[in-house]
């Protein structure tokens, strides 16, 4: 049921910029691989296998000795494109004697590495977060770590009629919301998922942060970029008083940003951050969202995990698909054939783990 | 060693009656499947496959509505046969939007199911556990879970003689106990086991619910139907006082009912009592029978449990037969036939895991 | 990268001697192999397969009845030898009834068990550990678990250039200990290494011991014996007082025993002592090295772990040698060559697990 393998020719949010602190070392595995991430004195980002190339001791139980890396296991040192710069007791040092560094990019408070063809790696891929760091918009940054393929995590942002039965508590939705059917416009690389529900209530988290004498009109509105970014511009306002028609006055407005960055087939990095345009200078109603997305998502999580362990131990059967699916089966569909080109065109076979 | 796969068209014991209670769902693994288990409002016993037909979600963390369950990640509901009756914003439900339903039937205390055709399934075949609710008999209900193979349990239950092994302390026996050989009689679809120790020691658990001024005459005396249901008749009378010969005056009697049910290869559900029909106003005595069993086994757990793992580590060589084993090789033999008339005659392919 | 398999015509060390007790079993993993130890009554160690030949029990869950094993499950009992000599309510033993039994020597302190053929057990083989037990030297038994396969741990044993980096602050080296060459001497069946440091610092652990108003000399001279037996002379000596001439005075010296069996493929026993020659009735001095070398071997094992849970999960590219690997490669081709004689010559196949 899940597709197997990876897209490799893409970039994948590795980490929040505040994760990698110079003169510490991260390790973190991405698409089955281990890297170990630090950054450089001027405080460029580095990437390197997390794997020295001699006895394969990991880099990241070495040490950083100004922009070099140090494995601590026999003492050899790393440059940060990867080449071996010393051998203790050793003058001459073999070509071969070099771990893999992979393209990185911080942008607007993501990491973002490229797992495929370095000479492909285009910077001008990458999706434009910019309420992580707008000063127009406040969140507190997120992340969750999942036993689940990253798939299954994608599958449930592209319909969120589930926010009616996970999340009566947290995200909230009538039936109404679950009956409603959103437009969806395939994309290059993507889809743009849009959905209304006029004239309802307004969910938990909102009535936390907001106040509503009455009815509402909801709206999601997104970019899902293929493998596994969502930009979602979303937000409630006062029934009839023309947020479809584009009059937005006194609406509270949410600009999310949420990647999925495969660890391995059946776990996954999920970083998320939920801003808001509204109250910048109450940090408690920064800490509200925060807590009522962190609720939220864990709700996903538990259908999610037990998802995967269904499809783990009985891999036997069709999914039966239904209407609401018809976003999930576009993305999947783009995905498919991204990885198809790849695999035939793009020369990526050494890239399969 | 262990024989793989299971008879499917077959009762087994899926739960005690007070497990599964209305209005809550009761997930339960039983040959490999998972299970979805829920009362109806008149009390009948549903069971159902516990994934969601669309996104394989369990419908366990689900919801009961009136004598339906609706999942509730996207919402589809469904009827007790197992028909999808509704999907969210969809007003056509495709056919094959259903998940299968198991013939299930309350009777003395336990919910079976029947796991094959079931066009096949024949309430007439189940075991009769009247002692489990007879006003002549007192029992505390058992479970246990096993990290084993059920048919190394059954082949424990097989022979006796490992009472005075394993359980010295406990449900007991000397060595005459373990040198008798019992008379085994085959049965259709099962065993009869008929074991006699005369004029010996009462065992140690016998000793604490009743008085014993001289030697004893114990029995053991049971049906083992394939593929896991024992019901036993054993007691404890003053020795040379006729119990053989049929005469029982003054003697502990029980009626034992011990289900094994496999959850996967390599672990099982143990449902089981020891009913007795003597001071069956004192809770006491119950409680120190309940307990005395329960003491024994996990004395078997011990040991059964280190015979899987070592059957797990080391599937080199051949177990060597002796005379103690003629009861587990006939049962072993009847298991195997009806598995093999299944598998040739019955169209059971289907159900392989 | 790891050599699968094993050596099995070799000795290992299985025990501590005085881990094996009369009356006691000790149920340990060897190459593999579940093995049942006990002592009889005159004090000779007997090592039996742990897997009673009935229904595969495991032995260690019996009981010693003087110099024979009963099986606790069904009470087979078993002689040293490894014969069926008892088999309750049964006169005939079958002649297959029979469990594998090891040849053992115990031999200064430690217990060796011979995992091949037993008609090729030579006790001449043995390493002589006398340091364990000499009146002239002080030690404390060490021993820890390794998830790891022994090959690597012997790795790290066979380049000391690794102290610098892994030790800093236990065993301790300086870049010229990393930087010197050793001298390897192939031997039938190992290695002989030589390290000198001359004019250096001593080591911390050396001057938690000792005093040292300037620089010293220090040695590791040792022999490996395949499959996994260190035997070293070590020590630390005033700079420039002869020692590498032979001219030992007021030298702090070390007589290290070092045992690698595998448990496993991927796990290991290790079995240790860093018996010293002075200080000999100050138990705090035995003990500070103790617990040094316990500090140390855990900084050795949080690496080779690392190095193994890449090696579990990565398995592909080849490791990039470098001049300092001379001795681990040298060991690891004596190694390969009797494994590859020991099959198509020793008819070792049927040893295979």
């Amino acid at each position: 049921m899940a597709m197997s393998g990876f897209l490799y020719n893409s970039w994948y949010v590795a980490a929040w910029d505040h994760e990698i602190v110079t003169g510490q070392l991260l390790s973190r595995k991405i698409l089955g691989q281990n890297i170990c991430f630090y950054r450089s004195e001027e405080g460029k980002v580095v990437a390197l296998e997390d794997r020295c190339c001699h006895r394969w001791a990991p880099l990241s139980l070495g040490r950083q000795e100004g922009n070099a890396i140090r494995c601590m296991y026999h003492g050899l040192k790393f440059d940060p494109q990867g080449a071996c710069i010393e051998i203790p007791g050793q003058a001459q040092i073999p070509d071969k004697a070099r771990v893999r560094s992979y393209p990185v990019v911080q942008s607007k408070r993501w990491v973002w590495i490229w797992m495929g063809d370095a000479d492909k790696a285009d910077p001008t891929l990458i999706p434009d977060t910019f309420s992580l760091e707008s000063p127009e918009w406040r969140m507190k940054p997120g992340y969750m770590h999942y036993q689940a393929n990253y798939l299954y995590i994608i599958d449930n942002l592209l319909d969120f009629s589930h926010l009616t039965f996970v999340h009566p508590d947290t995200l909230g939705g009538t039936e109404a919301l679950a009956g409603q059917r959103p437009a969806i416009r395939r994309m290059e690389r993507g889809v743009n998922v849009e959905r209304w529900v006029l004239d309802d209530q307004p969910a938990p988290f909102h009535k936390k942060v907001g106040q509503f004498p009455g009815d509402v009109d909801r709206w999601y509105i997104y970019d899902f970029w293929v493998p596994g970014v969502l930009l979602m511009d979303s937000g409630v306002q006062a029934a009839r008083t023309g947020a479809r028609e584009g009059k937005r006055h006194d609406a509270l407005e949410f600009r999310s940003c949420q990647a999925l960055t495969p660890e391995t087939e059946t776990t996954t990095h999920y970083f998320w951050a939920v801003p808001h345009n509204f109250a910048l200078d109450d940090a408690s109603v920064t800490d509200s969202i925060y807590q009522s997305v962190v609720t939220a998502f864990e709700e996903d999580r538990r259908m999610i995990e037990a998802q995967q362990r269904i499809v783990d131990t009985a891999p036997e059967g069709d999914m039966v698909a239904i209407v609401a699916d018809a976003a999930l089966m576009q993305f999947r569909s783009i995905l498919q054939r991204m990885m198809h080109d790849e695999r035939t065109k793009g020369g990526m076979h050494d890239m399969a783990t």
